[in-house]
């Protein structure tokens, strides 16, 4: 029987999928990009579902089950070696391709991590490069390290060839150490690669001033990393070592975890269901999210983010990454290893991966679950009789960490036993510096160091939810609380406040509205609670994050236009899976995202719908952030409202943990 | 030697203070409601902090130490038997009474739990009210049960006697379990008890209509309760009973805690050092917070919160808790138990109550201390060698529970490894209810159950932050981050951002905007860090949470004015803590508060200056707050802002821990 529809593609139907293109594509190189699973068209699958859901255990459903696709991308290079991208859909079971588009040259395929390769390559052949290094001193022990970006927002009226920059650095080898901190060492200038050419095509010269100087001028002297500061963070090179006074937490579960896993994708866990998947693009999905056997979620996901620079000077503008649409976060997931990405009982699924030849490997360990501890879930002490119940929040962690060259990103679903959702991003890693005059300071950001500088950015999300609220036909409304004029018959005494509803009925953008505690509900109309009356929902307040600062009509802004709203609401159509549009790379403007989205005006009341939430962090940094900064958490909750008939926690059980201990007078540890 | 300054007044100490109080006034009756530490003035405080810090480890100064004094609370009961509240400042050294306040009629001391009693004996003895239930017909093995209230906002033009209300419940006495949920079994009206006369002189009826009822109408049949249904929590009574495939999470350190206390109130841990105490109306404090060796913090403590009801039917616009100011967030401290309010090595603090007597007794483990572990702390990967460095954020937690009636609170400061401080508000319990007659729903609150209104509210909490930024001369700004406009000069591409400081020169009140990603920041100004050339300093976002919704000028909005602003910067005046003013029961308006203090107009930079934030949650109930809600978690951050020259945790290990364990292909436990 072929793997269930949700389930990421495996080695062997890997290999199908890229034999089918091979074979058609008989006389031309084919360099792959990528083959991953084509989700199942919705329509088909809903039946699929319905099936399963209502088959008895261990059975599943043939009749109506969805053809195995696969996705796959690749260049085909030709007589003239310019490539050509081209994207398939193959029908594993027929050994077919059943679907070919050949992407036209406005667009440009998403890298892949062995085209940054060329670029350093590239680096070391280039005579005019290697002349604008040597023009630097660098001390004694000093190697230069080049790390490949992509180009960011193509400039408008420029040809849209395929380049890619690199940002600049000097390590301090003297060490031995190959992990010493090289960010700590930058040097002002930027190659710029032509890939197709593969071939260094510009140096950009980059400014080292601060304030008042211009935003062109080059001020700095040639012994470019002499004002700079070691800024170590590996162990064994930091001066004083680490601190020795921290002791163990254990995290242990005698009696195994909670969860229960099967078919390498189904996770069962406290009356929650849903199947895992991983892709190139989004990393970590969830599908078919179901609580005690009813529908909540159809898919959730993360869709992108983008990462624009404040530092007006050029060519600084084009310090934007997507890092989903530009590289895929799937791409850049850490393989997470046992014990400090996460404590407790440990799952950990893998993924696959092609190589350019197409032959698909194990990308091991890329997504981690586990349990764990939230503190009070609820608690009641009934004063009179002095019994206190009180029961833990348990949660059950879907994560996946991703590195962007000097950033990383932990991005977790949290499902809690109360029937909650959260979605957390915790970013981390080493802000992007850039060279700075000895003794300036600079309106673009902060010196964190010696000849350091950080440069302004955000960091803006988008998530992607795929909602079923008891079904797939769904409504979006949002519901605020406003104070009531005083009056003598409805507001006496003035302490009134109404709550107004508005219902979202075509597709558009929304904002936060935290005067008004906006809270964004999405609902089954056709089916109420039976003791509220309401419809019953599931509900979440969209974090009132800052929204993109450049310029209305920049090119960071106009590739960007998902960071219009915090909230969108669009009609469900297949393949419809990011926010800023299929390609992101070197975009000049966000073609199919969720600002285009909207635009088709369609009604979503009680439609197969989908909800969007954008998000973000405005991060001007401090010193504090240097050399690797302290996790910044964000976290978006989605809680049942109406959907249950009361507390879905209220049966967790208030059991004493017996293994904590009490500290005595003397600081000695005591049992109880 | 004397205790410490800061530490809570020990049994001894209080006993001193009673005998103080007593011997003053020999021929009347003294009823205690309060005795407990008066804190040192700040400029005498200062000098011997300086000493302390500067002093050997177990040397203490005693040149400096300020006296210990005690806050004495009490009613004098003459021959009119009208008690006449007082407060006294007793010094415990010279066993001498050193001020010396009548307070005058227009405000009335804070409730003590025994007058609650009154309440209830009332009710028993009031023919009045005996008749009033006695038109119910309650079902065989339901008894009635009154639940005592503050009276909240005096109306107008009445006068001002010592009122409390009495929330009246049924409780189903058939299972013979005295902690079966009666609030599932509202009753319509409320008892109004003058606690002075110990009589009930009022009973108010209660409206139980929906949907276009009038405000007024009693719409109710004698069968009150008959369609209201069970709903229970504790476990032995759920129909259900707890679910059984929650494993336990077990959390041990077999090291011990990596925190140590001595002197019962000094904690020490990971670089950070700071006192503990408690008193009856703010529970847990922390005082001179310092982090390596530099003072942060002179005070930290959570000042107030107010809970108004926006239910317009009176007399339930006197439904408004000010639950620190009324009664007491210490007085209504759990004790702490065990393995469910924490887990770990936990160490617990005691405090001292006393009794009307003026007795002082041990109120136990009312506040714990434990570690725990909060996930990646840091985290970066250097791609190229593909060596991980992960290292987890630690945080050590100071916590306490109040109970109040229905609702409880979990207060935590949590301290990192980063350098941060979180204050972190949890809200559970039990939402407060109303009769509503079959099949209504309302416009004021949401049906959670059958024949049970939770009733739409808000909850406003205040914390006071009492900063001391490398020393007492401290100054707050803003910043903001704000888009620029376009300009060939200066913002050629239109990715420019422009960061915006404000400085609060004088006490006023400020908001939050995170439109523009309004940032506070607390300041040293008299200090640079060495890296980015800024004066050191704390930042905080303030959470953008709705304000008070009660009409301005309501008697709601009056005595709640702290509410109007989510930040308040005022000066440094000994005893100004409490954000709502000193007397909030049946207060109409806000007297000597936050909204008084920043009046004076006083310059605040470079001064020793205080911080209020406030925030809150609108809390419409939804169906899965019953019965016992799951905790809304809310959090405002610290974060060192330039304050340190790195991340303060980069130096914390990045040790596997080797208690985790895998799960395998066959959901066997792995040791890796």
């Amino acid at each position: 029987m072929a793997p269930h529809p949700f389930k990421t593609l495996n080695i062997e139907e890997t290999r199908i999928a890229r034999d089918v293109v091979l074979a058609q594509h008989p006389d031309v190189v084919v360099d792959f990009r990528e083959i991953f699973l084509q989700e199942p068209e919705k329509e088909g699958m809903k039946l699929f579902l319905d099936l399963e859901h209502s088959s008895k255990p261990g059975q599943s459903p043939t009749s109506k089950r969805p053809s195995r696709l696969a996705k796959c991308q690749y260049d085909i290079i030709g007589s003239d070696k310019i490539p050509e991208y081209h994207e398939s859909i193959v029908d594993i079971g027929l050994k077919k391709r059943v679907r070919h588009e050949v992407i036209g040259k406005e667009h440009q395929a998403s890298l892949t991590l062995w085209e940054f390769e060329i670029l350093v390559e590239a680096c070391k052949r280039s005579d005019e490069f290697q002349k604008a290094i040597a023009e630097f001193k660098l001390p004694e022990g000093f190697e230069l390290v080049v790390e490949p970006w992509p180009y960011g927002g193509l400039d408008l009226g420029s040809e849209n060839r395929r380049y890619f920059q690199g940002l600049c650095f000097a390590q301090d080898t003297r060490s031995g150490n190959p992990d010493s901190n090289f960010y700590a060492y930058p040097l002002p200038l930027i190659p710029i690669l032509d890939a197709h050419k593969k071939e260094i095509i510009r140096i950009d010269r980059l400014a080292t001033g601060g304030k008042g100087d211009s935003l062109t001028g080059k001020t700095h002297s040639e012994h470019i990393v002499d004002h700079c500061q070691s800024a170590e963070y590996v162990p064994e090179l930091l001066p004083g070592g680490t601190r020795k006074d921290l002791k163990p937490i254990n995290i242990t579960q005698p009696e195994g975890p909670s969860f229960k896993v099967t078919d390498e994708s189904l996770v069962e866990w406290q009356k929650w269901r849903f199947r895992v998947s991983f892709n190139p693009r989004e990393g970590a999905v969830l599908h078919d999210v179901h609580y005690d056997g009813r529908s909540i979620l159809y898919r959730l996901s993360i869709s992108e983010m983008t990462v624009p620079y404040g530092d007006p000077r050029p060519p600084f503008h084009r310090k934007q990454a997507f890092d989903f649409g530009d590289g895929g976060a799937g791409n850049c997931a850490n393989n997470l290893s046992l014990g400090c990405d996460c404590l407790g009982v440990i799952k950990y699924f893998d993924a696959v991966i092609v190589g350019s030849d197409g032959e698909p490997k194990v990308h091991p360990n890329v997504v981690c679950l586990h349990e764990q501890d939230n503190g009070i879930g609820w608690k009641h002490t009934n004063w009179r009789t002095g019994r206190a119940v009180v029961s833990r929040m348990r949660e059950l962690v879907v994560q996946f960490i991703i590195t962007l060259a000097n950033y990383e990103y932990v991005f977790a679903y949290k499902l809690d036993t109360a029937g909650g959702i959260t979605i957390e991003v915790r970013a981390t890693g080493i802000v992007s510096v850039v060279n700075i005059d000895p003794g300036k300071t600079s309106d673009y950001g902060n010196v964190v160091s010696g000849g350091v500088l950080a440069q302004n950015h955000q960091h803006i999300f988008a998530t992607r939810i795929d909602p079923a609220i008891d079904g797939h036909n769904n409504t979006v409304l949002h519901e605020e609380s406003h104070s009531a004029p005083w009056d003598k018959v409805t507001n006496p005494n003035g302490n009134f406040y109404e709550i107004r509803k508005t219902v979202v009925n075509r597709s558009s953008g929304h904002d936060a509205a935290p005067e008004h505690n906006r809270t964004f509900k999405i609902i089954n109309p056709n089916k109420r609670n039976p003791l509220s009356g309401n419809p019953v929902g599931y509900k979440f307040v969209p974090p009132p994050t800052q929204k993109l600062l450049a310029a209305p009509g920049s090119i960071q802004a106009q590739r960007a236009l998902f960071t219009n709203h915090h909230v969108w609401v669009t009609k469900y159509r297949d393949d419809e899976l990011y926010a800023a549009g299929r390609f992101t790379l070197q975009s000049q403007l966000e073609v199919g995202g969720v600002h285009d989205m909207v635009k088709r005006n369609e009604e979503v009341t009680n439609e197969d719908l989908v909800i969007w939430n954008t998000f973000g962090l405005t991060h001007n940094p401090r010193v504090e952030d240097w050399p690797v900064m302290p996790s910044e958490i964000f976290q978006v909750h989605f809680k049942p409202s109406d959907f249950f008939n009361a507390n879905p926690a209220i049966d967790v059980p208030s059991t004493k943990n017996e293994a904590s201990v009490l500290v005595g007078k003397e600081c000695c540890l005591e049992k109880l």
